[in-house]
């Protein structure tokens, strides 16, 4: 576990590097915050299992994905992309696998981009390329990702048409806080014209 | 200055008290991020100069009410006044002004709950009440106000008409992002409710 | 746990603003780190158990004094005592006990200054009076402590000759320390006076 | 400057990864304290003019190597070789200059290991090699070094003969505190030898 929460720190220090970079030449954080999370003992279990894996160093390398979590929250659509795209180009870095939830949403309404990497740690016996889940999204995605994730936690409620009825209403939300994204994202482009005109 | 900062030490250890007191009995995190500020000397010059006032020490803790400015991001529109009303509760502290921009928001969308305290602080020489601006708002409403800010900030932009689209745009996006606030607040008070009956 | 963990926050910031001022004042920080733990539940249990006590809330607010503790390193012996002053004379702190191990050392060459402190906290229902143990040391005596502790953990070692060669070696250091300590004190007062007349 | 700055964060990453993995591997933690800095433009510019360079990026990037500096506070004096061999051997590390000012101490009593060391950074534009400065001492080291600091920049000192006083008390110091460094490795080897036998 310690590998994983020293391959976070790798991550948040390179985001880190770009952010204070972006801060100075441009004036402005496209990063608004950071956060990480390394999976659970009981949930690395619960997921080899489901993949007729035993609990063993090994298998948790190999077959987990996402056991190192961090997750970047941009104020702008834009950002989410540059931020992708610079860690993408970094020579340590490999990227394994790319989903967009963008472009392509979950049925549910959920809106992220996520990357797995993979990122060399230094430990005191060597090099240990380790894997990172990076998911990147705007502020307005996360916070409906935080609720959406509360409900989905509430399983047992015996209510099935209420619950339907909570689903039908987050989806709609979902639409809406996107639409604005995209909006609060068109103000700052032309925000931005006349700053590069003055 | 110093004597700023350590007010609003004060006021953001009573705030992560409470958040933390949330976090363990409802499992909840009404507080999503503080941020603090001092305002910079050549403001402060600048404000009292326009209230005719000479930059003195005295003139600074009588005049000025926002030296020292907190502002506390909540998740959901209920969270910003149930923070408030907690601090107002404690004996310690003394609310001199309340502004609700929530109710009443100002003309260009601008919706933030707003509150002036005084409150102790223990220097080595003894105990010196300071005055400390609040300011409580949803997730939203703060992307909203960084991204006018940005807008505030380019006076000499010639362009009149652009600038006034921008501001008109800025408002329905004000609007919106409130509906929504709106919005996930009834889903999560209907989630809430599956909380209590099971 | 949580309640005890606001007690230190509050203790914590006291400090903090008392060495923002003197770091702004007298142009050096008396405080040199501040370290913080709340008991582990096992030590709270073991204790209870050795008073008689059952494992009650009722009983740990009552009968145990260091739930909560906060360890001061300062840089100086002087700054331990005016510290420790500082916090006495604040009005909202009530020093329930004073145990100057400087002055009258453990016989194993333990020194520190140890405070029990009472402080209101002010969580959603009311205002608190919490308990918090405060130790304040200087660098070298901490450095000590540390080292020691590390034995006193080691009470399986057989060779009781080694265990009593060591525990001899520690208080011989924990001397030659102390000394060290008030010949640097004395460094620094001399200093001083240059300043002072300069 | 934030070049520099981002470069002292990938030093204080790799340092942190190792403390983080000592500290699960062997229960215990080399790195006591990590602090850092960036040189002032003000003292940057002097240097520059003492080597008769001007002020140009060019030139602060070759010219100097101690923009950037980390400083490392052990525990035990072998910490300090220990840390400075692990970061040697990673392959992203070229370590320019090496100066062991504890083998051979400075006049004045002056005790810490020094590095150069070019460590490469990720900017948007790309991968930038930065050189940082690295010192590596015990926590009594640090302490000493603190008060003799004070004392240097006292230089307009009328009181010569009192100055000198000064200075031949710190070097007395400097080697007690030496001795007891060495006497408290010697205890903790002890203590580990006992540990080993368990």
């Amino acid at each position: 576990m310690m590998m994983y929460k020293c391959a976070i720190r790798e991550v948040q220090t390179k985001l880190e590097v770009l952010d204070d970079e972006f801060s100075v030449r441009y004036k402005r954080n496209p990063i608004s915050s950071i956060q990480t999370r390394v999976k659970k003992p009981i949930s690395i279990f619960r997921k080899l299992k489901k993949y007729g894996l035993e609990l063993t160093p090994e298998n948790i390398l190999k077959g987990l994905h996402d056991v190192a979590g961090v997750r970047v929250v941009c104020a702008f659509i834009d950002d989410i992309y540059m931020v992708a795209a610079l860690l993408a180009n970094q020579d340590d870095i490999t990227v394994l696998q790319v989903k967009d939830y963008i472009k392509e949403p979950k049925a549910n309404g959920y809106r992220s981009y996520h990357m797995i990497v993979e990122i060399p740690v230094f430990f005191s016996r060597g090099k240990t390329p380790m894997k990172v889940e990076i998911q990147i999204r705007t502020i307005a995605m996360d916070f409906w990702a935080s609720l959406e994730h509360q409900l989905r936690y509430k399983k047992d409620i015996e209510d099935v048409e209420g619950h339907e009825e909570i689903s039908g209403r987050l989806l709609e939300c979902a639409d809406t806080i996107s639409d604005t994204d995209r909006k609060m994202q068109e103000i700052k482009r032309m925000i931005g014209e006349f700053n590069d005109l003055s």
